[in-house]
């Protein structure tokens, strides 16, 4: 599958071309710095933008680090140019098979440098010493965009290195529109902006959520990716990262008119200094630049490197059709091939939970109001459960949702309507006081509140041939989590779980360290990898934004990592919401988005004012149009009860394809989409728009020539609204072929379902 | 054993004699603010100084702080004295029986404050909240000093809260004459100073080894604990703490004429800010106050408090006497009783080791030479010891010391002497790359080296009655060794390891955080706990300075937290320095010195060109006065063959003991103890001078009356000295009684070690 060629070493800009030569990428090193650029038919995508990275020296200067960045001073040392095309089978996935077809550019660098000749305490000559470090950056072009890494072979003079800022620059060419989120280090659950690069500083301290238990933000111009934007002549760019992999989760910081230095200065204690000015002594990068900004950890530092070794690609996504953006496999294909020998025990599930009455607040994760404050055991010897509380004495507060006689009546529910598994929040000792704390022994993960028994409820649950699934809220303090870790999986081993929703709400302890730095990134993949050894699926909330590792470690089943459902019941989420997260979060893996509230004025059911930015089709919509292994029905059985004929859908479509096909897309807007169900010959379609409403004229192509479906098709009745009238919907049936076409209207904030099943 | 006496509730200072009348405490709240002093027979030991602590305020104010430190402002709200008389049982120690025997005065104080009165935005009168803490300071007065404590009862009001700093004062009477070492967050490997007190700022930048991996000092006047001190008037004063558990170790900051301000600086990020100014609006302590200085952790903070709870006892030790300094039970009687239930597998040990050679650098500790670096993996799935290095086809560098042969040499002296056990540093891969990288996954515990047969060993060791001793190297990033822990402990229990030797070299991580922090003292307690899970011993290296929580725990058999054997091979430790640690380090619990040098000059036999700080009999002197259940022989195999007769005194001599009496003490200058071995009627006896040599007449007056005991006398020869002639030595055998009078002559730098045989 290689096609090796070497370059002849010329000091001139070297272009790379994609497969069919859409996207063309340009490198040189210029006035000593690494330089590329981007373009797509011919027109420009990332104008010449340099790369490299500013770097602390440690305290010890055991590193043998000189004071010198990595970022001019390079001369080419070796280019390599190669084809590959590869096609590969997903464990689970939107497609069957997923074609991996780029050329690959790779440059190594190398700087050089001689101390100057010096005299010693003797007056004789010291011979200059001579310096010279290696860096390759590997460019790989495909068709939809571009990914590029460093890497750092094993080498004396960069054996270990501090980051103080890797300097990746992403220069546009102009001012185009972005759908953006706030830039920090701990959270994402804001709502996405969209505006012009040039109005982010004057949106940006509207635009974050300082509600939020975690908020850390770095920039008036800091961004997260994945970064969706549109030019002005009809160019979607996407900038995100695949396969961050012990490594600080990247942000953007855009320069803009106003910008006058970066966003440089090391936080936190004296372990490092920094060896440069701000701004490198350079000018800054021309306005529009978006120039890369790691998560610190507690000391400042961006990372603690080793070579050999490599940081996550920066991923480059452009086409001049939407749709691209959502059909993308870049993301998926940069990272490497499962590290799972044997995956039989992973499988996509559709499941319903004891949460979203808690959410709503018609009942509690917490047993007992008797005590102001809960302490738990460290899991150590001697252990307790509880050191000042007894929960067996405890008085009940008569909340409490996860106890024996609902949960059963949640799994007859799953039974009866093939959901596979049933989450269960709340079920473990400690919920009375958790968050926000700077506690670390905050929950064991192995001691059920007493009205929980949790033989008996997998018993009950197996005999119906449904399972459980484990819920480990973290509060964060992962170094507690770590500890337990063990134990809490043999437990899972021990009763039958499968599957587990990890959380990470609050600040991370260790104290003083982020939710996306270096080190937490490396502790959410402990978890998914200690998981795997126990045959356990991760499904992670509050962690970083994921970058594609779920093809590596397809255990890691689903994530949060942006505002899901749950802020329907807090103040809402906007109705274009989902419209913009399959080209933002969702570039990355599936996100565990826990669709399907029929009963979206929560009014009507309990004390909470709040309503879903959505009519009841929309949310059916979502099963199609936000893809995930993981598909939750989140409403409570008694609201599905009401509203069963709708509820069907959520019975029917299955969670796994073979084909998928984006029909229409535009950010924001509207998402359309049409997927074949993994094994079968029947396709589900999902319509998903804004506030706007949307018109679909669908033709049916994809089918079998020749074949027959019944046709079941969910939408909103007429005069329905997300706001105003979000539960009117029409049902309809009907037989339908290939090449016939459904004509279908989207209410404001609404969608709609279709499911064809061959006859 | 308890009297209880309910105290009137005045607003006058109150009394409290120690049990014999020597000590007295005195109490009382002056102007708000928590006041005690102590005398020893009428003299000041502590003039009045203040209590209490700087509060920080969290980021979230979800912990319903005040911006009120708990400083001032206080009242007396009840107090209590009673008596408590107790004898117990170490499960080993010094002597069979430990007298706990105290009258003990809690105070409970209330801080009372009504918020002003508001109007709301609607301009409604809004009535004004009322506040109320509480605060208990326990007081326990011996014959031999004080110990007393903050704890903070369930309360809504300070369910959790954060210490900026705790701000306990010591004000000493005059200008003392301290023993001390530089105040670190991170080491205690410095050599002692001694000074008077107003000395310190002045010596204290020549004090620090700055060369040490580890160095963290804070301030000019900042010393460490145990200090010990020696009044113009004679009186012997000693400040440290007992049962720091889940709580930063406490340094001392002394002011003197030059202090301007405490230092209070927050390190680290911006979760918390300080409410109050520097020095906190009230005026400095007089002169000659020590002041209270916590580790931060990475953010800076002191400490995160969860109520119920408690601070370790601050220790104030005193008498006329130095010997009582060292006989002084204090500390352990202040820790709690023995949490283990059964003890059965603690036991004293005499070992030695693969160990002095590689610090001499006669070995190494690694393997190969073939790689700049090493990566291991992290013990998650899928694990490979290392995915850079295949230490299988790696060239061995031909120095490694822990290769079979040599270990099985070890094993033979072990067996051939009396050594139960043999440690064995350097069995697991890893070492060739290891400290001061700031690498996360340094060690994996549980992969020898391919010349390491660890179940060959292990049964070798075992045929011939002796145990192995595990080695535990973290290279201080805790994260890793608690991701392995369990792994690690498994492996020994299947080979039959019962005793683990940790080290904590560099920098710890989580990054930013220090040995000594809360976080760090967590740490090392939750080591020993998963331990004594396993059934494991511990003896802790670089971790924090000992407690006394060997009662509580008596699997921490050991420990290091000062100079040891080592520095005689770096630059060596001066002669003094082993009259000194009896009165500071070894108050917290028995130090792993590893003593037992005999070929003191190390280029007799290496290329090192140090030598050791002590004559070879002064190296055998330790067995007996460097109390310790764990005794190292330290030295090599080979250069014992060369003193056989006197390295019988190793072979001889107990660690474990029924009775101890300190016949001579002055602090830096000499020690003289007998002690009785353990379940017979032998007894040791040994005596440790300076660089000023020590002539002792002692009186045999413990010997039990009418038997007669086989003496054998290790003493320094006429002209021996420590630098110059430091392997004179003459041994003499008799027979003595009770009332016999041994005449020893100590060199310069050395000793004398007595063994009694009861006959």
């Amino acid at each position: 599958m290689y096609a090796l060629m070497l370059l002849p070493m010329l000091a001139m800009a070297t272009e790379v071309k994609s497969p069919n030569g859409n996207v063309v990428l340009t490198f040189e090193v210029k006035e000593g710095r690494p330089t590329y650029s981007v373009t797509y038919k011919g027109k420009d995508v990332v104008r010449p933008s340099h790369l490299g990275f500013e770097l602390a020296k440690d305290k010890h200067a055991t590193m043998g680090l000189e004071e010198r960045d990595l970022l001019a001073g390079f001369e080419l040392e070796k280019e390599e140019t190669t084809s590959f095309d590869e096609t590969w089978q997903p464990v689970w996935g939107e497609t069957r098979d997923i074609r991996n077809h780029y050329n690959e550019y790779a440059v190594s660098l190398q700087q050089q440098w001689q101390e100057e000749a010096k005299t010693d305490e003797q007056g004789r000559h010291v011979a200059p010493r001579a310096h010279q470090r290696h860096m390759t950056i590997r460019f790989r072009v495909y068709d939809d965009g571009v990914g590029f890494r460093y890497e750092f072979p094993r080498q004396a003079e960069l054996n270990y290195f501090l980051i103080k800022e890797e300097r990746s620059e992403f220069a546009m060419a102009g001012d185009h529109k972005a759908w953006w989120i706030p830039g920090d280090y701990d959270t994402q659950e804001q709502e996405t902006q969209e505006t012009r690069l040039s109005e982010i500083r004057g949106r940006f301290r509207d635009a974050v959520n300082w509600g939020n238990s975690s908020v850390a933000v770095f920039s008036e111009t800091g961004v997260q990716t994945s970064l969706q934007m549109k030019t002005d002549d009809g160019l979607y760019i996407n900038i995100h990262e695949a396969a961050c992999l012990d490594y600080a989760t990247m942000h953007l910081e855009l320069v803009d008119g106003q910008t006058k230095h970066m966003t440089t200065k090391l936080e936190g204690n004296s372990n490092v200094y920094t060896p440069n000015p701000t701004d490198m002594g350079y000018p800054l990068p021309q306005p529009f630049t978006f120039v890369s900004h790691l998560t610190p950890d507690a000391t400042g530092l961006k990372g603690c490197m080793q070579s050999p070794c490599e940081t996550p690609w920066r991923t480059i996504m452009v086409s001049d059709d939407a749709r691209d953006m959502l059909s993308s496999n870049l993301i998926l294909n940069l990272n490497e091939p499962c590290k799972i020998d044997d995956t039989s025990w992973i499988h996509p599930t559709k499941y319903c939970g004891v949460w979203w009455e808690m959410i709503v607040g018609k009942s509690n994760w917490h047993y007992t109001d008797d005590y102001p404050s809960i302490k738990l055991g460290d899991g150590a010897f001697p252990n307790a459960p509880s050191t000042i509380v007894n929960y067996q004495t405890a008085k009940p507060n008569g909340r409490h949702a996860a106890n024996n006689e609902k949960v059963k009546r949640y799994i007859d529910f799953a039974a009866a309507n093939g959901l596979q598994q049933v989450l269960v929040e709340g079920w473990n000792v400690g919920w009375e006081d958790w968050a926000n704390m700077w506690k670390r022994d905050v929950f064991d993960f192995v001691t059920p509140y007493p009205n929980f028994d949790i033989k008996m409820l997998n018993d009950y649950a197996h005999a119906k041939g449904v399972k459980l699934m484990m819920h480990h809220e973290t509060s964060s303090s992962t170094q507690n989590y770590e500890r337990h870790i063990k134990d809490a999986y043999e437990l899972m081993n021990k009763y039958g779980y499968d599957a587990v929703k990890t959380g990470y709400v609050g600040d991370i302890i260790p104290r003083g360290d982020h939710h996306y730095s270096q080190s937490m990134n490396n502790h959410y993949l402990y978890v998914i990898k200690e998981a795997a050894r126990h045959h356990i699926m991760v499904n992670s909330h509050e962690a970083t934004r994921p970058t594609g590792l779920c093809r590596t470690y397809p255990n890691l089943v689903g994530g949060e990592s942006a505002r899901g459902t749950e802020y329907e019941a807090f103040h809402g989420n906007n109705p274009d919401h989902t419209c913009i997260l399959p080209f933002t979060r969702l570039q990355g893996g599936p996100m565990d988005y826990t669709p399907g509230i029929l009963e979206t004025q929560l009014d009507t059911w309990s004390e909470n004012p709040h309503q879903v930015g959505s009519t009841l089709v929309g949310q059916l919509a979502l099963y199609v149009t936000m893809y995930s292994p993981l598909q939750m029905a989140a409403d409570l059985p008694e609201n599905y009860a009401k509203y069963m004929d709708a509820f069907q859908f959520i019975r029917d479509v299955a969670c796994d394809w073979d084909d998928s096909r984006y029909l229409e897309a535009e950010p924001g807007d509207y998402i359309t989409v049409a997927r074949k169900a993994k094994g079968t010959d029947n396709w589900f379609i999902g319509g998903k728009c804004d506030e706007q409403g949307h018109r679909c004229n669908l033709r049916l192509d994809f089918l079998d020539k020749g074949r027959r479906y019944q046709c079941t098709i969910y939408q909103d009745a007429k005069d329905a609204h997300w706001k105003t009238n979000p539960k009117a919907y029409v049902i309809t049936k009907k037989t339908v072929k290939q090449g016939d076409v459904l004509r279908l209207m989207e209410a404001p904030g609404g969608g709609f379902a279709v499911s064809l099943i061959a006859l």
